[in-house]
């Protein structure tokens, strides 16, 4: 039911407003119909509007937006006002409080408080929905329905998810013998005589324990979300989609499932600007989080988005200026916004919608800026987004639902992250590196771009797509199963080329260290072993390739691979820390270490790069045709001569979108 | 009732001291008469030792020391013990403990563990205190009371205090419709149906309820303060005064109205010494919080002892040697005491009272040094202070109650204060600067100080004391009402100049950001607006003037000011960051970032310094004469030849007080 | 009952193996026999296979691994389960769980999360023992027994624990007036009126109550291990020993009595590796903990196990190659492992037992690896503790119980340590340094070792011990009595040399600061005093000796001893900073200051260091022979020609044992 085109959208809150503005809908609706927005996205976050007492609803207050959006040609997306429940149905039902710890509820006054599983939510949340879809599934604008929002915020302790938990259990391993010997329970005489002395999940210390918890966490929000849609799914109007935006970072979010339920996948992206955009890229003032760190971040996070899937998918939220809280703001520098948005479009996004019309007078979020400011008039981001509106009308279907090419599929495990976040293999600072698996992970992915190709990212659970590209990385692979190991085997067997980074096979699906030299089943394959490994405090030229071995090393034992790159051990000896070997009719590369940006692109061979501050993605269109978007992520004009495309100039923080064989 | 020169004084706790020790009370009060000590503080921390068990009361055991001041003409002030609750009460009401987070009482076992509001507390509390005063009122040697002790440490959360929250916001909006719309509470679904709904402070996320809460726990001191002192008031001799000591840097202190029931202001000010008095200012090793990091601390302390009431004041308590926790051993170098009593008395303390007269062997104070350590005997520091008191006696009424000199007024809001601390524009190491507002006024502060101007402090609430001054600061008053506004705006038609600072006039009274454009009443005024602002990692060097601009930048537009200053924004452009305007008889300068001490200093015109290491502050005595307090910053010797007083010889950290035409 | 040689063991856990690995008793019983390795640990950590259901016992699991050792010659030291619950006793008794602070119970899932004091755990607890040691005591194997594991975790505030607590102070005490007075509870109101009045620990700020809660958590850990050893002791066979394995830096251990109830101490010393074993001594990237972070720590782990009672001690565990998280992989350099075990061997080890067979595939020690790694395949690990094994062997008795030559002995007081924890002198970053006490203690324990001497260390209960050293180190003895004070003089007075480090004697034995100039009864004999203190940010350079103040300076005001250095007080003078002074026919030197290492070693005259990497220790034998081990801590061969030993040479990281006049 989208248009044919990309489209460009924003969340719009006018119920937000200071009464005192006055009724600015049309002006509003006026100056996005200027700027080419043509959807927005309503209604998600006031339930409390929506149903001010317990079942007394007022349905009409967002009539006028959807009538104004109707008669200006706007597509509406409404949402389903769940994941903020109102003040009457905290204080009527307590108990839907969520627990991060067991027996500590969170309190009230923020959002997204509550354990989505209990009946009293699930009861007023079918209500209000049902009302909500009933009313207004057969107004003219309404194009589709988000389900709640960015889910899967907490884990809930609550108890009755966690006696969920144990029942899942039981089913799952029949007794408590099996349990006891395939979570290893003998140790520290934690071996269980009946299901009830199962302890909670606040103390565990069990490996195993941990990622059973937060697979059923994710079920959880699996569940949710689909029962949600399900019961969208069963009112809607014909031809009006059913959605989630997603925060991929979130704790109890595993996005395959989730989006399996779905009929598109929606995802949540903010980036940060400025010298953050810059390539070469700087070092980042930011933590791993939630914020990406770079030009590969943008890409990364699309690639995951199209990877859900496996489809063209919405950008349900991304900057429109500043992002965060009280004390992070950081407007784009000109030109960056419009960069994003075609970096989206080339990875297969099909709207760009930004969060949201206008910066809001109270709340969290207060300095979380609009494409309008506080102040309400239209201003240099405004015009910038307006500029965007233009070409993408300008574009139409052409680059609407891309497919991405992709040079090197990248493999993604949602149990690695979270066996690592457990057991975090890397440190930071002497301590646990909770974002081990991403900062693994994330070094492969940067250095694809960085040696000019085109990556993209593909789960696990979707393993066999990942198998169609040329050359594939398993880097942190960690927590896998024989089978995945072996699949990946034979892949390079019948020709490709497998990258394997560090830990990848060192545990099985359960996160159990194998019982078996390491890398286990990639061994022979790959022609050496490994014993011991550590941390790396510094980092280690390497010879052989240009780069750095950082964080950590396996020590190589080969037996009959080449060694591609050494590392001076400081305990005296040269090690090898890069391997390949010919594997049946392809080749299975082996990098015992995260690699620096330097020594992750030289992986991939000779740098394809056009410039350095230039990337260059293609895709292909419903009609054939490959579209190439060339950015230039610097303050500096450049230009580029590419074979495939010509002579390409850019500006400043520019982008080009060309047709190949224009 | 104070003697009519300065004071010298010193906290008094003999009942401390280890048994073992013997009586030292004559001992210590000839050595304090040696030392020019004329008064002292008693009895305000031991209610177990005044009422030893429920109702079971021992007044006597202070007697002697009375005695003993009475017969060396030494003044007491005589401490309520209010602060420390003794252990029968705790245990007989355990329900007087406060709750920092509701439901969670402090534990016992230090002071001020108690919600003051609790009619448990407040019985007791009345009886002990009458006991006390009743008893010693006619004692010849008493001259005033201190009431309670540095109050407002914590924000209590206990049901009571939550419900008169309650109550208060259901008299002051009327109904929740009201509030709704106040607070903004439609955002994430927070709109309340009835009264009882309001959630508890914990969670909250709403910044206009916090801004309540906080107002309502500075009011709940106040009330407390004010109830004490009426007690006292209907108690005491006549002549005798009212006061209690404020720490002003705690969260539930709103100094006005607090003080407004006070006789006089009194406030305890600590200062890290040794090179944390160095001038020019050298990087503080502290982070902002009680302890003053640099000398326009001093001076800015005191100020605002000044400013509470517009009239002289106490300082209660300061640095004897070290202060602080065991691993803060820091005591000042030779010269720096004297000093830091004229700095104080330069501003208009009338008295100077150390804490205290020996250090502690027990308790969480140990290591808060005293006039004699713990070895009892006198040493340099009692040298030291013996020497200020010698020179006090000297100096006589020519010093006392002086009015300070005053060439730019710093307007001081404790909303703003409290509006940041919960949305703080700065970051500090990526995260949130709940010093922001500090840091934005301490800027200009120190600004004055650098340029050789004479500074004072004004609260808001005493707007128009401070539109006496021909210069006035309103810097980070983000939470200001349009009449403060437009009554700035007037000061300057009027002929005065007013400099105004970055995030004034944002946001409204209730901390809401203006849905009007930046900077909202001042626009016109200032002859530019803003939409956009940023933080800044890094510090900028301005072009136009000397400086940087550090840490927050305001992206101005320009109507038609003159622009003062540039900074090089890494976006590419230079953009304005200090302008001025001519505003009917006078002038606004507007400055959109935190300015370094080179550019904070150059706001203030050509420097007047007299030596980098001088500062020069005067002063008008009752007699109309004008005293200037003159200190050398540094272990050099320097020599200053200013016109109004000729030629002035400094030593080493020395002080030099001198008569104007002498 | 040890074999006359030291014995190479390490702790065994085939209980732990993946089912599917199937039986590998046999494989590894013969692994550590070719592998020199004599004595295994079993055991002690699994009460849930011991004991699967309530008073159903399993015991017969460990008996082939017994018949196995016996067949082998390899001897057992059975451990008791108790530190590690069975969940059916966690949900059958919840109220064992222990309390780290009031209230809170420690959550299930690890281990050691119990209140030993419990009788609902001790009922267990003492029928599972019996079982096991009466089923085994009689088995050829079984050599001894280690009760419990690493005790003294936390400190538990469960109520019993506190009355408990309160019941001990009332008998020591009396009355609440005597208690008054000793704890100062004068102060701040803290007098009680009664026992029942006495806060919990949870707040507490009084010093003396700290000292007593700590003295009394201490106690109840000895208690406990002395209960089970007595139960054992009453069970066993005639000529096994009972033993427990200390981690020294327990927060409830004091070792001295603690030990005395053992037959013989064992000490767990884990050390940091690779470049954390560099000589001269590299600044460690850890900070102070259980982990040891230079070589001198090495030695001062082992020469606490040594001192405790006086006698050889047992290593019961040690890195067998990386320890700790999942984060901190750090395997041996190439010959660190001997370079270690014969380290512990110098100072009296006479067991070195590494923890442990083969790394775990589950659980929270994951990462800590074994002599085996998750691949149970033989490695380097395994043939470096092989070479041990055969080296062990071939030295036989001559170096087995050895009495270590100790040329200072370094005093240590665990009362000093636990009220520098409370109080710490030292800042760090700003903040208390709770490491103060190793901190001081640790500065000149190194600087024995970098002077090329042979240290020892003597907990302040065995003072006389000490006293038989020719120099003698008081450094850090904050809390002590004036009978040690005075005996240490004598000492001094009797010829000896007593080197007095900063803050001894500043307290009494109740951590309560004298009421008299510092250094109290040491101020006459050292013929200085000081009044002030103050924390150093910066190292000064001194003059008169080699190096630099750090960190602490006490302002010395010298009466009649001789200024051996000086350094410059920012404030302008330069400073006394070590005195030396003729005491009766010995001497007493006064260090007011950390010292770093070039200062700490010239404390200890003229270097008599071999070489810069090199550590020279000796002992005496039964025979009465002088055995020197010579370490080079580096990577580089060394070459050394000792008077006492004739030319030695060294590789890297190497050692070399040898015999006096060979």
């Amino acid at each position: 039911m989208l248009p044919p085109h990309v489209v460009l959208g924003t969340a719009y809150y006018p119920e937000y407003l200071p009464r005192s503005v006055g009724d600015r809908t049309a002006v509003d609706l006026d100056l996005m119909v200027a700027a080419g927005i043509t959807v927005i996205r309503v209604g998600e976050s006031v339930w409390s509007t929506w149903e001010p007492r317990d079942g007394v609803f007022d349905l009409e207050w967002i009539r006028p937006v959807l009538d104004g959006g109707a008669e200006r040609g706007i597509g509406v997306i409404l949402g389903t006002p769940t994941y903020a429940v109102p003040p009457w149905l905290q204080r009527a039902h307590p108990e839907i409080a969520a627990e991060r710890r067991t027996g500590v509820p969170v309190p009230w006054g923020i959002r997204q408080e509550i354990d989505h599983g209990q009946p009293a939510f699930r009861f007023h949340a079918e209500r209000v929905v049902r009302r909500i879809v009933e009313r207004y599934r057969d107004h003219p604008a309404v194009i589709g329905y988000q389900v709640d929002n960015e889910p899967g915020v907490l884990l809930a302790h609550n108890a009755a998810a966690f006696e969920d938990f144990v029942a899942g259990l039981r089913r799952e391993y029949g007794d408590v013998e099996t349990l006891n010997e395939a979570w290893g329970l003998t140790y520290w005489s934690h071996r269980l005589s009946d299901w009830s002395e199962l302890w909670r999940p606040d103390g565990n210390s069990t490996p195993a324990y941990d990622l059973a918890w937060r697979r059923f966490q994710a079920w959880r929000t699996t569940e949710f979300i689909g029962w949600q849609a399900e019961l969208v799914r069963s009112l809607r109007r014909e031809g009006q989609f059913v959605t989630t935006c997603l925060a991929y970072d979130r704790p109890a979010v595993a996005d395959v499932p989730l989006t399996a339920s779905l009929d598109v996948a929606a995802s949540n992206i903010y980036v940060d600007v400025q010298d953050g955009l810059a390539r070469p890229s700087l070092p980042s003032r930011l933590a791993p989080g939630w914020i990406g760190r770079s030009v590969a971040d943008v890409f990364l996070a699309a690639d995951r988005g199209y990877g859900s899937r496996g489809e063209p998918f919405l950008v349900t939220e991304t900057n429109a200026t500043s992002i965060g809280g009280s004390h992070q703001n950081k407007p784009p520098y000109a030109g960056q916004l419009r960069q994003l948005a075609w970096a989206f479009v080339s990875r297969g996004a099909r709207m760009v919608e930004y969060w949201h019309w206008h910066s809001i007078h109270h709340g969290a979020e207060t300095f979380w800026g609009g494409i309008l400011g506080h102040g309400l008039e239209p201003g240099r981001i405004y015009r910038e987004v307006a500029a965007i509106g233009a070409e993408l009308a300008a574009a139409g279907s052409s680059v609407a639902g891309l497919t991405p090419d992709v040079d090197v599929a990248v493999l993604w495990s949602s149990d690695s992250d979270w066996a690592m976040q457990f057991q975090p293999p890397l440190a930071t600072g002497g301590h646990p590196d909770k974002a081990s698996y991403r900062t693994i992970v994330e070094a492969f992915y940067g250095g694809i771009v960085d040696a000019g190709l085109r990556p993209g990212v593909v789960p696990v659970e979707r393993l066999e797509a990942a198998l169609t590209a040329p050359v594939v990385v398993a880097a942190g692979l960690y927590a896998a199963s024989d089978p995945v190991l072996e699949r990946l085997v034979a892949y390079a067997q019948d020709g490709g080329h497998l990258i394997v980074g560090p830990r990848t096979g060192y545990a099985d699906e359960l996160a159990r260290p194998r019982a078996e030299v390491a890398p286990g089943p990639l061994r022979k394959a790959a022609g050496l072993s490994y014993q011991e490994f550590e941390n790396l405090d510094d980092a280690f030229a390497v010879e052989g390739l240009a780069g750095h071995a950082t964080r950590w090393a396996e020590t190589l034992l080969v037996d009959d691979a080449d060694v591609l790159a050494t590392y001076p051990h400081p305990g005296g000896e040269r090690r090898p820390i890069v391997t390949t070997k010919r594997c049946g009719r392809g080749r299975i590369t082996y990098v015992g270490t995260v690699p620096d940006a330097s020594l992750a692109a030289g992986l991939f061979g000779e740098s394809r790069l056009w410039a350095p501050s230039v990337t260059a993605m293609s895709a292909v269109n419903a009609a054939g045709e490959r579209i190439w978007f060339v950015h230039n992520w610097s303050g500096t004009a450049v230009t580029v001569e590419p074979a495939v495309l010509g002579r390409v100039e850019l500006g400043p923080w520019d982008v080009r979108v060309l047709k190949e064989g224009r």
